[in-house]
């Protein structure tokens, strides 16, 4: 392959310059306070994990895992999700403080592959965790948190799809007893949304017709709490039944949460995640084709670390989130003061650009120049315009001079 | 080698818990928003760089680079610096901003073997390049805002040690001239601060005694201005007298600064970063064997991407001097209420919840949880007690209770 080039970076990752940074910082700072008021504290975990603790527990597949060996020659891994980290922390620093454990995370993950399909390689989540609760109370936690986030983000028009793993498993496990792969196409089919393919592969089943159209019709489930009756008149097993129950009384949470216009029950959700064993849920904001956040229900995943518990939570796609709503606005910064000088002028101009950032605080931002007899007459000359000074490409509000050790003049916007 | 424990992550890296994570944000927070009033303004790079580009370009020794291939068989490598993957930016992404450029960035950074010393193998830096200003006026100004951060990061007692790299070369090329060798252990010996040993090497040098006496009294070359006049007195060749000059100059611009109380000028100052060309400072807490802070002069960097310029800047060592802070205070937290209900009272519970949360803004916490008659119980006993109430282990200062569908109880700490 051929030498990257010097000012190449790698592909599938992203250099933030200062007007995204802005923005970003923003997302991340609203959507963390949002998530403090709920009760959910911050913690960060390294960016390497052991392959085979971390690396195995996640739900990434291995070929989009980024590892790398560390000196001992032990696999590491990039962390792929702040889900399998935070279960680890919980299962050993954690281990003596008692349940429900609520932690939220702003964090850049990783995904070897993905940078072959133009998608990001590395980018940001910020989630939360909701550790040993096992109650629809808690699932509708953490989906009216996604949404409260997803409004302190500033997404305007989403919704939330709500599913249910078990009730997939368990109506397929009483259409199609034992038969696993048959089972796991159909589902691949849901997970990708291509509903043509789900038909094709019913019909070439060998079940009986009624089956076949009520395995057709939970493509048309989706709607509010009526679909969990529509659901209940299925041939349904023990395992989809509950399933139901517990999106129902889910949907009485969240309507007691006052957040069901963003709310909608999808029977044919999939999370794309292994370790779901219950709801899962993923929003969709208007008109993109992506979600920007995704959750849910993982009973089986703290037993990996020697912890077993009950968990929930969900992530924002956060750059996502930012390329959706675009970068800081320009005129939203700090007042821009300059302040040029040559030695003369030096002491009278340092003492008062200290002044100016002590009295401005987060308000004004004060730039400092030596200037030599070329950059003095290009500033007397931006000077003159009136309104705005523009040096060197840079817009000031203010420009002050100290040239010859006298103040020499001062510029207002 | 033994397989890695489930609850293991790897050596050399950290799990950071709330208090911490608190501390770090308020760190990280004070310290950007004191580099935006200087003008700098922050940018992000990815965690992974090419290793032919700024890989080869950054000051870390091979061997301590943590490495990894994409799936294309480049080799990409962690970022072990920002100083490398800043001067990439500048010279391709912002390669039309005109100079004077300044950006800050606070980023997580990776060296491998370090662990090994039992050292972090990642770890947090904030910092500031100021590209396209080679004046001492430039060096003057990242030395006075290093100390205006680490002010703003809570160090109260610290002094920056400043040297020039272009006064050792000059010396030691004046007194050994073309003896590359001996010149490399001489400043090996320096950098590593083991002065017994730079003695010694001086002691078996053939080199006239006058000059040995000159080489050994730059060891108290150590103080303020005065120490570049004692400097003027050596034989200097013209690159260790103009290094010199430049350290007074840029002494006057830290008088008018008025930081003088926190520096000083020490000659055997060597960066260890390959990278540096001229003037390197490292700052030092009191009672702390370790710096806290470096930085330098660059001048060469920039060209190995396209865009040649002097270049200057510095980086907190902000792992370190969160370590030396410790963590947030637990009164200094928000209020915490806990809401207790069963589903009966599940309505007015969660209406109370987004109230509160809503009036609170940052100063309260409100964490709901469903109730059964056990946890029930258990709050009520706790809060039988007065004042703040403990449940599960966490300090509340308020509990509210909806059992039965009615407003069960209010105890207020």
């Amino acid at each position: 392959m051929s030498k990257p080039k010097v000012f190449e970076k790698p592909i599938g990752v992203k250099d933030y310059l200062p007007h995204a940074v802005t923005k970003l910082r923003q997302i991340e700072n609203q959507v963390l306070a949002c998530m403090r008021s709920w009760g959910y504290e911050q913690i960060m975990t390294p960016t390497m994990e052991y392959y085979d603790t971390v690396g195995v527990a996640s739900s990434t597949s291995d070929q989009k895992l980024f590892k790398l060996l560390n000196n001992r020659g032990t696999t590491l891994v990039l962390r792929s999700d702040m889900t399998a980290p935070i279960a680890r922390v919980v299962s050993s620093v954690l281990k003596d403080v008692q349940f429900p454990i609520r932690l939220s995370y702003h964090s850049s993950v990783y995904r070897a592959i993905e940078e072959e399909a133009g998608r990001d390689a590395e980018f940001f989540q910020t989630g939360v965790e909701l550790v040993g609760d096992a109650s629809p109370d808690a699932d509708a936690e953490v989906v009216a948190l996604a949404i409260a986030s997803l409004k302190a983000a500033g997404v305007k028009r989403f919704k939330i799809a709500i599913g249910h793993v078990g009730f997939l498993n368990g109506l397929f496990e009483a259409a199609l007893p034992g038969c696993r792969d048959a089972q796991e196409e159909l589902k691949a089919y849901l997970l990708g949304r291509d509903y043509v393919g789900y038909r094709e592969r019913l019909r070439s089943l060998t079940i009986s017709d009624e089956m076949r159209a009520e395995l057709e019709g939970i493509l048309r489930l989706r709607g509010g709490q009526e679909i969990c009756n529509q659901a209940m008149a299925l041939r349904l097993d023990d395992m989809a039944l509950s399933s139901i129950r517990h999106l129902c009384e889910m949907w009485d949470v969240l309507e007691a949460y006052g957040v069901c216009e963003h709310a909608l029950i999808d029977l044919t959700m999939i999370g794309d995640f292994q370790y779901y064993t219950g709801m899962t849920f993923e929003a969709y904001a208007a008109d993109l084709g992506f979600p920007v956040a995704s959750g849910g229900r993982y009973d089986n995943l703290l037993k990996q670390f020697g912890r077993p518990a009950p968990a929930t939570g969900f992530a924002l796609k956060t750059t996502r989130i930012l390329e959706l709503i675009g970068d800081a606005d320009d005129d939203a910064g700090p007042a821009r003061v300059l302040i040029g000088y040559d030695p003369a002028g030096r002491a009278v101009a340092l003492e008062k650009a200290r002044e100016l950032r002590e009295a401005g605080g987060a308000s004004v931002t004060v730039m400092t120049e030596r200037m030599d007899a070329v950059s003095q007459a290009a500033v007397r000359e931006a000077a003159s315009g009136g309104g705005q000074v523009l040096y060197k490409g840079v817009a000031f509000t203010k420009l002050l001079t100290y040239f010859g050790g006298e103040r020499e003049g001062e510029q207002l916007a």
